[in-house]
């Protein structure tokens, strides 16, 4: 994990390296300066921008390369306007621009500059910044605009004079990336002022790409002991950030005593709200799902999803339930239950079957089926060395295929991926139920997938990059570079916004008594949206009916307890749609099927028509 | 040129041979009919479609492969809903569908078939159509909605009332083939209807890709000699069509006494409307910009370039007039006027300004400047064999370097493209202005370039395909999809629908007398959108004063008669914009410079932001 910095910005300095000094002295990490010393005087004339040549700023000698890099924020002028309709305005912030952006990247090719958006009139600013970053950009906006909050509060205006007068600011922020193309060496810093965001806006701006939040020293009150603290309304703003690992910046003049404080009480809240996470490391990351089907799991896949602490004891709890039902308390005897583990893999489930039994005393007699041959070894010796006084047999086949000696009562699989039916149960266990009883229990009886639309700028250049390295690779054959960005990838999801609440999607019902089996599904779904924000995708999740009320769920506001078998699904779009408040964002999905493969279609009809993303499987296809 | 077709549409035919016989014998080239026969049963019972096997249809082997192939149109059944909200009647639509497309392919595996699209409700019938076509799917819309037009014009309707309730056609098409993907395979059929679309909306269509115009045989009247006839009305819409090689198909009864009338009337309107267009193969197709001054130009194309039946006589006016106001009639002598033809290729400009000379009787002193040697072994033997008693003088150089014994009264060049500067005249002629007198005339003494918005689904997929052609080709290094859409391109423009009206975009002026000369640009332009439309990207042309009145254009309002050295400049946006009527569109356009290069960039910033298009010229640099 990368350490939290904390930043000291200084609108004015003179002596940068005494500036560090005093930094460092007061426990800050590194310091924001202008890049202009406003000591030299700078003169931008009439000349063609190659041949001004200016003093305007430090000799770059003044400090060691590594401390450019690793101490120095560099601040770039705001008193400019490169998209002024004044010709002589927009042409000399233009340059003034195009030198300070040189001269920072003179000073270190891969360090910070900071620059500030002030309205949403940016699109050449944006152009410009974005034309050739090395090191990183921080675009510095208002995390509320006073105006706006001011224009939004009053009730003397009319709501439409309120929109047309002022956009919030992360609509600054939304032009400005959105012209720079999502560029991902452009970071969002947001600065804290009086005025709070309210919570919607705030999950948006947890959306987005935020390197640092800026907290100037006026924000700060005295506690009782006279301390400067934050108020407990911005402290828990923080909280949430630290929770993605923003940094920090303080924004103070030399002469305030309190330097020092500010860097302490910072860092306090840092180790006092950072977030322990066991799935740290593997957020926003990119995976393929997994195809059991088609591909045998190695070791380490089998070991990791043993691990899970809640659902093999949820499954031993279900299974408890349905033996108690199958056999009440009154009509217990020597005839065994008949369980079918089908895709046992290393054993887990067997294992919840064998302590279900002996936790209610009902005998059982278990059919183990593994199609993985390597599996297979481990289930043999687990069966020798473990389990030889109990009733266990293994068939090393296909599940669709094998013909055992008796029917079941309790079917068992655990053959669901994180949008459910995605590692294909349902066509498993069509195939595996004609060996069930009629009256026979299936567990898990029930999956539902769900989804809901996300804004992510983060995982849309992810995306981006995949298809990117993918064409770089002749081996690759690439049909064109939409059928590429069309996967569908596992994805522990935490720089999101998410848009709207999941909705559910697809059901299937275990065992299937339909007449005529289709797996097939199509829905349309209608999400509302209540702020301005960009749609990058959807989010995909399951939940499923292990028996009666045991649920196993990765549904946000459903999510079962240290569940953490099943990260996110994403289902991207090729082109970031601009949603507004109010939208009604229509989306279609389809689960379809031919003779070889499944797959997921999904497609965007309302307010904008997408085309249909994955269109006969030809990005993702799910191999039978 | 392909042979316009004329097919007749038979709305039941159960004797296929026969009805090709009949459309034969009285003039038509083909049948459209539909692909199930109505005299078999069909059977699409609740079964799985795999297991489905019905006879439904004719056997493939009462006719010849090819004549299957040229000689029948397939017409799918109509009385389906692929999109029903009610799932059986959907399910049962899609079995259908598949089972008829299934069967068409099998009957001709790239021949055409036809479906009807009958309202905005088609996400699902487009998905399914798309998915794998192998010929032509002809899709066919009504010109003109009957229930559209009533509720337009029916006064006691509120406006918002009909748009609520009725969508125009081209809505119906747009929603089909934008969720189909812009699909190449995908062709529309227009019907014509007795209600005729008004003239923006015959814009509209005929910048959509149409194959085919529907004639319902009671579209005709008699005429004075009981002939079958269309009314004027739609003559003319037809002669637009015509214009773009579309082919017609005329519905009828096989009992109508005229059917041999409808033929013979249609082939008769398709010889009087077509236009003989010396461009004619051109149409559309994508050429690079030429950049003469990195490339030394071929001796074909200075020969296509000099055919140019206007441009040279053009010039030569320009320089009569300029050498009339050098010297007038009072001041005839012996001095020559010098001219210095700056770029002289293989001597066309010389020519004219050694005509210009003997009309006028002023005695001229021509440098002949040019930097390709290859044209100047041509200028050598013009010298040598032709002007051998004229004053004129090779120079072997680039114009921005070369050093001439006196200065010029005036300079003459030809170094427009498409879009004026992208030939970098303004870098060419700033260079070599410094040889002209203080009072010298510069021929061109100004240009300015005009863009305007189109909707062209034929032009975005050739942008498309070179994309996809350049990502398969490993030679090629590519940056990522979008980089490579980027490419402006020359292009004869002709199935586009010109979104607005073309506005000046960048001015130059020659000599350029400014302080400090800086060629770059940026203006940013709005248009009104008048309908509802699809932009994909951006024509631009150019005019140029050469001398007073004298101006050469391709402005297509103001285009120089016969004119046919340029073609228009066309700018892609990478993913194509749905925009309503009444919205007002922002385009920014740059030209940018470097040491080494020149560029445009462009973007949109309203009602959609779009990244900013080939940033940094990384899709399309012009090389200095």
């Amino acid at each position: 994990m990368i350490k939290t910095y904390v930043c000291l910005y200084q609108q004015h300095a003179t002596d940068l390296p005494e500036c560090i000094d005093l930094a460092t002295n007061n426990c800050y990490d590194a310091v924001a300066i202008p890049i202009v010393n406003t000591l030299f005087y700078r003169e931008l004339a009439a000349q063609p921008i190659k041949s001004r040549h200016a003093v305007f700023s430090r000799s770059d000698l003044i400090l060691k390369s590594t401390d450019w890099l690793h101490k120095v924020i560099s601040v770039l002028s705001d008193n400019i306007d490169c998209d002024s309709p004044d010709e002589e305005v927009r042409r000399h912030s233009e340059a003034t621009l195009i030198q300070e952006m040189s001269f920072a990247e003179h000073l270190v090719q891969h360090g910070h500059m900071m620059v500030r958006i002030k309205s949403g009139r940016t699109v050449n600013f944006a152009r410009l910044i974005s034309r050739s970053i090395k090191g990183t950009v921080l675009a510095a906006v208002p995390m509320v605009d006073p105006n706006y909050m001011k224009q939004v509060w009053r009730s003397d205006c009319a709501e439409d004079d309120v929109e047309g007068s002022a956009e919030d600011t992360w609509t600054w922020w939304n032009k400005f990336r959105t012209a720079a193309d999502f560029n991902t060496k452009i970071k969002l810093v947001l600065e804290l002022s009086e005025d709070l965001p309210s919570k919607e806006s705030l999950r948006r701006w947890l959306g987005e790409p935020v390197e640092c939040i800026i907290v100037p020293s006026h924000m700060f009150v005295r506690n009782k002991n006279n301390y400067p603290v934050l108020s407990k309304a911005h402290q828990e703003i923080l909280s949430k950030f630290i929770g993605n690992n923003t940094h920090f910046i303080v924004k103070a003049s030399r002469e305030d005593g309190s330097l020092r404080h500010y860097a302490e009480y910072i860092k306090h809240l840092v180790e006092k709200f950072k977030v322990v996470d066991p799935m740290q490391g593997f957020d926003d990351l990119l995976e393929i799902p997994l195809q059991p089907l088609i591909d045998d799991l190695d070791s380490y896949t089998y070991e990791v999803f043993e691990k899970d602490p809640t659902k093999y004891k949820f499954y031993q709890d279900a299974i408890e339930l349905a033996l108690v039902d199958r056999v009440p308390d009154s009509k217990i005897s020597n005839k065994p239950v008949i369980i079918m583990v089908v895709g046992a893999g290393r054993g887990p489930l067997v294992r919840a079957a064998l302590n279900a039994s002996a936790n209610t005393g009902r005998k059982i007699k278990v059919y183990i089926i593994e199609k993985n041959p390597n599996a297979v070894v481990t289930l043999t010796s687990l069966v020798e060395e473990l389990w030889s006084d109990k009733d266990v047999q293994i068939i090393s086949c296909d599940m669709r295929d094998f013909t055992p000696p008796e029917k079941a009562d309790i079917l068992v699989s655990e053959l669901l991926g994180s949008f459910g039916d995605n590692e294909l149960s349902p066509e498993c266990l069509d195939g595996a139920q004609k060996h069930l009883k009629p009256d026979g229990i299936s567990i898990p009886c029930r999956s539902t997938s769900y989804v809901n639309p996300v804004m992510s700028s983060k995982i849309y250049n992810l995306v981006r990059q995949v298809v990117v390295d993918r064409c770089t690779n002749p081996r690759e054959k690439m049909h064109s570079y939409s059928t590429q960005a069309e996967n569908n990838y596992v994805v522990y999801l935490k720089n999101v916004y998410h848009i709207a609440e999941p909705q559910a999607l697809f059901e299937f019902n275990h065992p299937n008594k339909d007449k005529v089996i289709d797996n097939s599904r199509y829905k349309t779904l209608t999400f509302e949206v209540t702020q301005d924000c960009v749609l990058h995708g959807f989010a995909g999740y399951f939940d499923t009916i292990l028996y009666k009320d045991i649920v196993l769920s990765t549904h946000p506001q459903m999510h079962s307890k240290s569940l953490v078998s099943w990260f996110s699904m994403f289902f991207p779009i090729t082109e970031p749609q601009q949603l507004k408040a109010g939208d009604m964002l229509e989306v279609n999905f389809w689960r379809c099927l031919s003779s070889q493969k499944v797959w997921y279609e999904w497609s965007t009809s309302h307010p904008h028509m997408s085309h249909v993303h994955n269109h006969n499987g030809r990005a993702c296809p799910i191999y039978k």
